[in-house]
């Protein structure tokens, strides 16, 4: 296993869904950024229900967020930060009953293997989306050291079941409409449509996926090291680590294998002062460096592996072929929460990518 | 700049377009393994001009590999193997002339403004396709390494200009179809229309991408290092250091976003006293780590954004805009060459993983 | 700041010695291995007083252990561990008064320069000796997977306050004899001596320091990553991560400089049907590699910087001259419980230099 | 294999003692600065023979440096810098007769055992201290990094065979005399019993070994990056992939252990409006930090483990025991010429940390 994400403002993992605790310990973040536990526990609790009101698991997560070192006196000291929230209301026994009875979709079959049947099943263990809530504790304090140079992340749902929104092409006004449905989605009827899918898959014991977009605007001309750190690749590193993300894409994406050059370059344009690309088919990246431009990348999200659909499955302790009902508490979407995680991951990379150009000092004042 | 990839099997590429030389340093590479200048020379030159017959630049790259240490009776050593190829038949006078002339598409801008001016520039230096030389001559090594534990990696063109391919599913068949024309595509008849499209738009000034899918096969089950080192996450940045990927996916892809779980989610089967998937929308790989099915990878080239036809931009010299027809020797289509070193990279990603999974030892016997 | 160590088994150290706990995140550490709570415990109050009976702080360190995650069933799992101490027993007031009178011989000026005054001063924050508590936890569970191949590891004390011991050439004499003293000598006569010399110098208001000896038997041939993971390099960056270390040599250590080639080269021998050398002055390693003799490290620990004594120093708020006397609770000397340090960092380093070289499986059956 | 340094500033070496080349990648150096072919080969030169006249190999290393990446009109691009010497005046003979009569005190053994006797044996191949011309290389180059920002390194030699030199206490003046003698020591009248010793070793058929003192001036506070990098560590894991250091020390080293607290410490005090301490035991680092007093390091290198007198062995092919006298070109005393080096290994981490903790700058105007 490696826990461990980025060079400078480096993160590490642990924790597992239905252990003692989800936490992350942030290396590498400069001294002096003003930090409260308010501060995570606010980026804690969009992650809880898809940012805004629950389409979501049923599981009452407090998850209320400790922060055990690193701060003092309000500020981060250059130690590392180690955060963690508490697993509580736990019931593993649908767990128990379904041990070795892999889940199609899901990491039971690869994780027994690899661990020698030894890791921890419970709630998925290392597997769950839940441990993202460390990622989304590490994003926390990402952002609040992106904002020190003017860099503001925004990640929303622009897919779900098949739906695609229409959103504006500005980011105060995805924020502004993406905040009032409980699917982060910036297109208003596309939203209601969404929600009406995801409880038309739920009714029939199915699930959903869909499409994220992630957005960082301010960035400096620069951030990226090619050429294997270039800005897309430790992003989509970085979204690969979110469960259930099997797609990623940067500017115009998977589209530009239909553009010709002509099409798909964008021009270079003065804009007060500065140069500026017209049209943003590279998605803020060239060369895998920052170009001035919003970066924006998306990524696919697979619907929610555990249905109450029956499924056919291998059961491990016989060798032999079974069928499956997964039980418990899913979401029948995970995109809108997913999105949250996405959110984060683009902070993380940014800190890190930012700290090692240069853009941002050891000492924040 | 990081020009580093991978733990224990670690490339560092070096060399610029214009420069001396370009190649590689592949260290971590275990002892034993038999490894000659043929073996590099054989990948190097699939690379030169799309695995088959030109389409491509008409530069002459001889391109003849030396391996300048590593190696000692024919196999390797345990130390680091230092391969490249010189750089001959150098006309940098076409890129003197738009220094400043910032290329649409290009990383011009963002080096200039990254480095301070003062990267090479001659030939887009360490931003050219070129330097993929280097990529390959390791995905030799690695692809050696890999067979000795029964893993084979092949990349075939499924998009270009729009066309799309309908290649079987059956690895050696790909092989086979797509080793028979230019633009290594394992559907004839496609390939007949891509390579036209490819004409049409050369004739125009113009130039067009497509799609790469990578596979590996014979992979054993717990590849990948979760929850960072994803083979997903990992496979993707190398893809993305590969110059115009702009999108990567796994398996169905950017598709599972409008899958339902009971569509998307491949079930467990008993396949020859192992356990297989029915369908393959994982893409061989579940919770990060593979399953034992074919490894599947699908990238996003864009247009070679070097074209013929005028494009706006600016002139960093004097800080206004312009137009800009780019000359010199440059591909219609650089995708079916891309594909050669996307399969290094799957390679090189797959050999790192697998000795950090303890699946291959330290010496080759 | 940098807080992890190692490439496969990678531990991540957190905590101030005046904040809420201290603590490890050990990564990479293979799935199947037996692990209890009282495996880490038992390393762990070593540590609190010198292994043995305390000379050391009058600070009540209950110090018990708990591990948050990476355990399952009394095995791990393949995961992350988590464990850390809490702090209790805190009275940072002694530590308020003199925040700006920079301490000699501490990290006080260095730190606050470093960090811009943002740094955890409250007890010497990270610098202080109390957070290698994390570092022996991490040395308990790298002991425990050493055992599987025979490794075991041992740090005594060699000479203190120009004290120096007479050890017998055993391991497990020297354990036996260790055990029966407070300062971890193999030498009962040099023991007395050197209790007699500690309670001199505190009576005085003053500290002494010494001379550790940390052993490893039961190495394979073949440890270490020449040429810069050397196992004299990776060790030596382990020791120097220890408070007050300034000295790290291997065998005959720095008399190698006053020996001939003919002198200091041990020579080859056949027992028992395997090669070794008579003597040992390589301490076990030739060419940065473990060559199947003992390893045997000696590293020079300072004499604890906080006394009673006036010293003088300089006043940061004022930038002016001045005399402190350090109050609180501090070791006369600390060099018996650095051995238990030393030995936990000697079992780290080679963890991971098993795992890496391929010595130690990914699962332990 | 590990043959990676750094984590900014990070070098990768390559090559073997007889194979073709001997080099190095240094990758990360920050583009702009002025570097010229001459000012690798004058660091290069001095390696060749101990810096001044040789006392050492009879071998003609003409060792012509050249640079085949990363610079471009003069400066640094910010690309990786590849530089190497090529080997030639070989003669392996005198290796084939004794691949399996392991040689004490070398790599022999070891590596035969690590590498499955797939290792390039040839003049010890990556063993050799000839490899080290690749770490001068990059040393040069760090150099001239650090001297933008003011400071400055060398390394001395201060004892050889026994013979201890009382050199002077500034650094001006230590270059002063050293330069002029051939074993590189800041003490005539040392300098001239050291060369007797070498010579009356050498016509014994035997050797003698040294230590050596590394300075490093001009360091800002903060360079260091604790717990586990800091400056002491780093450093030490650098000096021991230099073949036949046994040991390393800074400051007051190893004679910490001998002195009391209020002995050890060094007082601080305002000199210039800068607070500084008097006395440097600490070595100019305290708590893993650079402190700006002088940085000071002392390493104890082995005599030359190839000798003509009789030695005790194994022969491998037999398994039995053997004799054996080293033939071929060997230096009586390398400690003059290690002093290059660990002056150069000195550079390459400082100017790793200078870039970590943003001291230098991405771009050098």
């Amino acid at each position: 296993m490696n826990n461990s994400l980025g060079e400078i403002f480096r993160i590490t993992s642990f924790g597992e869904s239905h252990g003692d605790c989800i936490g992350i310990v942030v290396d590498g973040c400069p001294a002096g950024l003003p930090l409260t536990v308010e501060d995570i526990q606010q980026e804690a609790d969009k992650r809880k229900s898809g940012r805004n009101r629950p389409l979501a698991t049923a599981r009452k997560e407090e998850d209320r967020v400790e922060i055990f070192s690193g701060i003092f006196n309000g500020r981060t000291t250059g130690a590392p930060i180690m955060m963690s929230i508490w697993n509580r209301n736990i019931d593993s026994s649908e767990y128990e009953k379904v041990i070795k009875l892999i889940r199609p979709g899901h990491a039971d079959f690869t994780a027994w293997e690899k661990y020698g049947g030894f890791h921890d099943w419970r709630g998925s263990g290392r597997f769950s989306g839940r441990i993202t809530a460390g990622f989304v504790m590490a994003g926390a304090v990402a952002k609040k050291l992106l904002a020190t140079i003017g860099i503001e992340t925004v990640a929303h749902v622009v897919e779900i079941g098949g739906i695609k929104a229409d959103p504006p092409d500005d980011v105060s006004e995805i924020r502004r409409i993406m905040a009032e449905n409980e699917v982060s989605c910036a297109d208003v009827a596309a939203a209601t449509r969404m929600i009406d899918a995801i409880k038309t898959a739920g009714r029939a014991g199915d699930s959903v996926g869909g499409v994220i977009e992630a957005w960082a605007t301010g960035l400096p001309v620069g951030l990226g090291e090619p050429v294997f750190d270039t800005l897309e690749g430790c992003l989509a590193k970085a979204y690969f680590a979110i469960p259930a993300v099997k797609a990623v894409e940067f500017g115009a994406g998977a589209e530009v294998a239909r553009m010709s050059g002509s099409d798909g370059n964008d021009p270079f344009a003065m804009v007060d002062g500065r140069v500026r690309t017209a049209g943003n088919n590279a998605g803020g990246i060239l060369g895998g460096i920052s170009n001035g431009m919003p970066l924006i990348a998306r990524l696919a999200v697979k619907a929610t592996p555990s249905i109450a659909k029956e499924q056919r499955t291998v059961d491990l302790t016989s060798g032999e072929e079974a069928t499956l009902k997964v039980g418990g508490r899913h979401d029948t979407c995970i995109v809108p929460r997913a999105a949250v995680v996405a959110e984060s991951m683009t902070a993380v990379v940014l800190a890190d990518l930012a700290l090692r150009g240069g853009f941002i000092g050891r000492i924040i004042k």
